[in-house]
């Protein structure tokens, strides 16, 4: 099934965790925009919506079916055969159908959830997985709460769904809860443990809700997964799913890693404009990769070091992501190199004293004024230079 | 030094690191009343600035110092004597002061910005700390770019900053560049390979440029740290620095790690929003622990599991860390027992029948309107009620 062993799939869930978010929904036509700009992103799977959940959504799988040619087109369902119907005939039109499908994993959703035990909900989620196959071939099963699921029982578990069918086995860390090092070591056992897991591509799908949506990702593809479930920005319940954009430049940035995705990075910032806005969920200041500081520097050590070399303090080139070039702000923490620098940019050429001199003035104004703009910067020495 | 050691020091530089980011600037007031709610939060020890950099940084150190008596306080310089005077200087009225000062130690921050040799550097370094010494006995050390550092010169900076007085030794990950795995691996290293370390505390200062910077706070904690740097938000620089409130709820939730803050959690919710209104730095709603959205169930699997047992989905309970009360959000994807939970709550309770017509006009309804609020759901009941 896996041809290129380095190859990471990225699966996208912006129109179905994402979307699902409070404020966030989407009209059709928005979504079939979106879906249009996540294949041109090179994303690999587009999981479109949940199609039993409403008959908006339904009819969003449906289109987005017809609308998208080179990603697979995925829709949702529980372990309940109306839900898979309603998945197959949304998916009718897609050149590359899946069905996802799946149960809770964990003791926890087995017993307070479903009411049910180990081995009834087994029998349940291969029942789904050979069900989903009499209308699709690619099937992935998803084992919800697997990051508080008993492992041995997870092992068990999807070892099963494998031999019933399934394609891909999705192993989502549902409420974030777990620490990088033992959600990699679950991959890893997973990967050692059953017998058949070469037949089926592991994916990992992490919530944030302790900030460590990214981190849990990247270590499940360090230690075997080959598929990664996100989001543009983050955007999902609670605190979020994982940002395909911070796995994305990991995977970039980290070349040793030797994994590989088929993303178009410098497609990545105008993307997550369009989605910021379409689905209301602002991107704060301070988000790695696509927040609006993302690039800038501004204390003076920092300045001063990014000046004589731009890998000092830059691991990523703005332009890979699609933004148009790091950017130097001026505060009253801007040392003289990064005030010099504007200034030369303004065609004002200083010697030493003269920078000294225009360097005290500017950092009162710095101290009793937010943002520094040309004009300040030129009422600094332009009396000094006609002096 | 270390009396117990699973006692993790929590150091606040939203003052420094933080307010240095273009727009976050503060009045020396504001920063007063900011360092008496870290002090309320339990913090450790507050960064309050960067004394030499501007007249204004230099009276807030002076001031914060004054106005709280709990917290160390500290203020950065860079290895320079000029700095630590004016530190020393800022720090005098300080109950608890600490020095931080430091050099680059990666061999791109050696020849590029400082174009000198690792042997000088280090010497630069050992008198810097031996300088500082002079003034006060909290000497921090920060090896700037440790992140990218050859280790084997890292570990013998660390042994002779520490032979030279150093209390706490600070190993950044300035650009955000490290993988949870190497970051821990990095102290791990220092831990067992650095002779006098345990007459110093081992910090961890992250950066977030790959979304990586919780996690690699938690590695390094995990591996021999017992201080991390952080900022309320993760506010700083680029894509910020480490969220203190993500590493502490990591802390909090995974017992078995047996690492301890002081930090009163319930406080977290309302310094953050503090934070973003005094900084003009949003919160976007999925950030983790402090977004709007953190504790938000939205869709219907997730509300039913939720309405069955919190613990399906709920990890920390929003009053850990003072938000009121999870909340459950209605839109196109709930399920009948949202619907349900929120007509109960209004006083109608419907048998299956009534409920399953109820469930099919809210469907409709829902794939019309972003927001269902009460009146909405009132449309759905009342003209069956009167039938």
């Amino acid at each position: 099934m896996l041809h290129n062993p380095n190859r990471v799939y990225v699966f996208d869930t912006t129109l179905r965790d994402g979307e699902q978010v409070p404020g966030c929904q989407l009209t059709t036509p928005e979504k079939i925009e979106i879906a249009r700009e996540l294949e041109a992103l090179g994303v690999d799977i587009i999981e479109a919506g949940f199609p039993v959940s409403s008959p908006g959504d339904f009819q969003s799988v449906v289109e987005i079916s017809k609308a998208v040619k080179e990603p697979t087109v995925c829709a949702l369902t529980r372990a309940h055969k109306g839900d898979i119907d309603a998945a197959a005939e949304a998916l009718q039109y897609a050149k590359h159908p899946r069905i996802h499908t799946g149960i809770g994993a964990s003791d926890m959703h087995i017993k307070h959830k479903f009411n049910s035990t180990r081995e009834e909900i087994l029998a349940r989620g291969v029942d789904a997985v050979k069900y989903a196959k009499k209308f699709v071939e690619d099937v992935e099963f998803y084992a919800e709460d697997a990051g508080r699921a008993d492992i041995e029982f997870l092992a068990r578990m999807i070892e099963a769904v494998i031999a019933a069918g399934a394609t891909v086995v999705n192993i989502p860390d549902t409420n974030g809860y777990c620490l990088p090092d033992t959600y990699g070591s679950k991959i890893r056992f997973l990967k050692e443990n059953v017998k058949n897991i070469d037949q089926a591509i592991i994916s990992v799908h992490c919530h944030n809700d302790l900030g460590l949506a990214t981190a849990n990702s990247v270590a499940g593809l360090q230690n075997g997964a080959r598929q990664f479930e996100g989001t543009i920005n983050g955007i999902g319940e609670r605190a979020g799913n994982t940002s395909i954009e911070e796995v994305v430049m990991i995977l970039k940035t980290h070349q040793q890693l030797n994994l590989h995705t088929n993303i178009r990075t410098q497609s990545i910032y105008e993307l997550s404009r369009i989605i910021s806005t379409q689905m209301r969920m602002p991107v704060q200041p301070n988000k790695a990769i696509v927040g609006s500081n993302a690039f800038a520097h501004s204390s003076g050590i920092h300045q001063d070091g990014f000046l004589k070399n731009r890998e000092n303090y830059e691991i990523i080139r703005p332009e890979d992501v699609g933004v148009p070039s790091a950017s130097i702000v001026l505060t009253a923490r801007s040392g003289r190199h990064a005030l010099n620098f504007h200034l030369d940019r303004l065609g004002h050429r200083l010697e030493k004293p003269e920078l000294d001199i225009a360097y005290k003035s500017f950092l009162v104004l710095a101290d009793n004024k937010l943002n520094i703009n040309d004009d300040d910067l030129l009422s600094l020495v332009v009396p000094r230079m006609v002096k």
